[in-house]
């Protein structure tokens, strides 16, 4: 993380939404699944096209996605074995990054190649390290909620929205926004219960009260896990723990006996060069409930409600954008302690844009 | 109006299409009908977004369409009683602006509202005055074409253009255009009469004759009040009299002996905040003829007569603002000294827009 | 062609996609079939629109497609014997640009008319001068393949391909690129045989050798004459030639008994104000073979293979531009000689376009 006092302007007094996100941590790119052996696919790390190569043999490499001749995609061209050929003029790259061949020119005069980028993969995904190379290997991976424990079941979600990534921290951290789905979940109340917060992570814990309206079949095999005991007594007392562990965020419910009932990873990845565009990658695990095969019958229902609740979120997050956007800067005016912390954390831990390199888009 | 005298720089020597609608007057920003009790919608004033709200109780009002918290809109919020509550994490604004509820902080300490506009309701459309609030009483509504008067029928019409406003008072009042409608009108051939002008309006009148041509059924109805006298002798001297009562524009058709047989309303609102796009509201008031009957057989005629001419004149409108904004800039070349007259009109009595405050619409 | 000691910038240090084409030629604007008696079409040559009007009799002529009253398109208007009426307020115009009506207006005062361009029709196209009309007359047209040789059947083509007219000289010439093709023409390789260079042309020669599959029909029936003669023996050595003639291009296939076999002609003409869409204009003379009707049988497939090919050109030049616009300049690395060399001639026959004088493009 930069150090605040050294960096210039102040990050503090910066427009939250020219603030990029800081390059040098692990992020993903695309689901292990959707590149096959064999192929590449590109994907772009805010104005860095980057394409992801999976060859005949040996793990995924990450090239910066235009060859080095014509900046056409190297992500539309063809693998053979250990190496990319652009799909233009046949000029092929290895996993070094290195131009190992082009087709019509002799071997002593190859020119120059492009850019490499540290690649792993981790819980199905594949992760690149923007930022500097050299950093890679000290930087963990982030903990992917339950994704390998299996007395969870993991559903996987890449939305992309149309804003920039600040939004949906601020979405996630503040409960206070249950009103947005009111339809979706009932009159549910956030109460707030504290807070912890330290070197690069904020936390902020709630419980909920419901008021009036049914509870929805869905939500009630998200936050209570007795749903086949119908015997039991409301209000469940779960605890929902929100955290911000730059750049990545968790969101986890405990029943009132303290075990872990749901968790929730995810990560926003700017997938366009102006930063106004969010491709998020999301894991949620729920507890497999003690009936073994009823979390398989009510999966799709859950992948049902969780996605309207989604789609309410975009759409606010797209509109706060808008708003940006029409008035030229952040007029927010935050009122809730936690959130006003959440923002220094996403201002200090980020990359002040600077004003004149804004890209044109067009 | 503005002084002139006072104005810097000379609005008279200014792009007409930099020239913003003066908001010192009553615009109406939607049908009275569309706004149901309980119920709030959004709308635009130049770069203003605007909510309407209709409580379930009293008067419609009108509040800035962005929440002082996060600047979503308000109009997709939900009207509890004489409020109004931001979908987003609830906050409420009352019909002054002021916040009176945020869900979740105490009442001591609510942030600032938002701002509000005066509001009235006349002829089915909602007004609302957006420039200085405290001129709001002493400025009066428009004249409402015929809404009132039970001798007419009164059709309502507002279609979009994508053009500055100015280009529709000058289509309007300028009549040789009635060549651009020939396929719909036959060889009409428009005759200047005269013109009248005054503080803040002035006047074309004309009369048609015309050539060759049937004249079609719907136009026979609009033009001709003896429709049901077939024993009639053609050509009707009707007087047409076009008006632009800044910012309003009406014209008005008389037959020979002097008497009204078709008056038509309409104001021209800016919509975007590049103020390249128009909200048109407009009433056309037709005398019913003396067969009681007869109106509502030929209104839907009436309907696709009008809308098929007003098609046309959106077109060439469009056309003329692509135009300007390809050669960046006003290039008219304009012959017809009403027309001058109304230019100069339209600059003096309008807001000279800053360039260098001129929006980026991405 | 300007004299390149004397212009300034040096044009060989300016990014090649801000090099205007050079209007002091002959370019094409449309199919003469398109353009039937008494009708008006509008075209665009880069920022200028241009209205082409074939009256009731005599030549096609070319006005500026923009009325000198309120700038909308002359080609919407009507044409009336020898003149073209613009079809909002009627003022007409005729070959010599002057108006000469303003149906309202007494004769004595008419305004001022509009530009015009010098105008020919030749090989089934309308072409028009967009420079110094003064040089039109010393200016040829070019060499239009084999249109009027009956020995050969001639195709059309006319795709718009959103990218700078540059990409598709550096396209053609370069046949290394035949790899993008690998899977329409099989895993052709091109070989090298030379250049030749002069006053405003360069020339490339290449022979093609086969590698493996098996070649398609299509392709055998443009690269080898001697379909009818399955008796002969493969490889077909044909030369191919391909030369840029400022601003024209064209590729000339030749048996290895010296005689044409096939010939294309193209011209990339900018249609937009920014420089970066163009407007194709193509013929393609393929040799009638010795079996007089075959060339009508296989006519549509040859119709569909070309259209791949193109496809994937297209493809990939609209790739090219968009990298281009993605890194805000030119970051080619061209190692083959003869399309360095094609670069410098596209420079110094070019126009540098002035940076400050960039359109913007809403």
């Amino acid at each position: 993380m930069p150090d605040p006092t050294n960096s210039s302007p102040d990050p503090l007094k910066t427009d939250l939404r020219r603030v990029d996100i800081n390059p040098d941590f692990w992020y993903p790119l695309a689901w292990s699944k959707d590149l096959k052996r064999g192929k590449t696919i590109g994907r772009r790390f805010g104005r860095h096209p980057i394409a992801l190569v999976r060859p005949s043999e040996g793990s995924v490499f990450a090239l910066e996605d235009r060859c080095a001749h014509r900046q056409v995609p190297l992500s539309l061209g063809k693998v053979s074995g250990e190496a990319v050929q652009c799909c233009y003029h046949g000029w092929a790259y290895g996993r070094s990054g290195r131009c190992i061949d082009v087709p019509y020119l002799g071997k002593g005069k190859l020119p120059n190649g492009v850019r490499t980028y540290p690649c792993r993969e981790a819980g199905g995904m594949i992760f690149i390290f923007p930022g500097d190379a050299a950093k890679a290997e000290s930087v963990p991976l982030p903990a992917l909620a339950q994704v390998d424990n299996p007395a969870f079941k993991t559903r996987h979600f890449s939305p992309v929205v149309k804003c920039h990534y600040t939004f949906m921290h601020e979405n996630l951290m503040d409960m206070n926004h249950q009103f947005l789905h009111r339809r979706q979940m009932g009159q549910i109340k956030a109460r707030f219960l504290g807070q912890d917060a330290g070197e690069g992570f904020i936390e902020a814990r709630y419980s909920f009260a419901r008021s009036g309206t049914q509870q929805p079949l869905a939500e009630r095999l998200i936050f209570g896990k007795h749903h086949d005991d119908p015997g039991r007594e409301q209000p469940v007392e779960e605890i929902v723990s929100i955290r911000t562990t730059y750049p990545y965020q968790s969101l986890k419910i405990h029943d009132k006996d303290g075990d872990l009932i749901m968790e929730l990873f995810s990560v926003y990845v700017p997938d366009s060069a102006d930063g106004m565009s969010t491709q998020t990658f999301g894991l949620l695990s729920v507890l497999r409930p003690k009936t073994p095969f009823l979390i398989d019958v009510i999966w799709p229902a859950l992948g049902v409600f969780t996605n309207r609740i989604f789609e309410e979120d975009r759409e606010i997050m797209e509109l706060e954008q808008s708003a940006w956007r029409d008035l030229g800067g952040d007029h927010n005016v935050e009122v809730f302690p936690i959130v006003r912390k959440l923002r220094d954390l996403l201002k200090v831990s980020g990359i002040v844009r600077e004003q004149t390199a804004d890209p044109v888009v067009v």
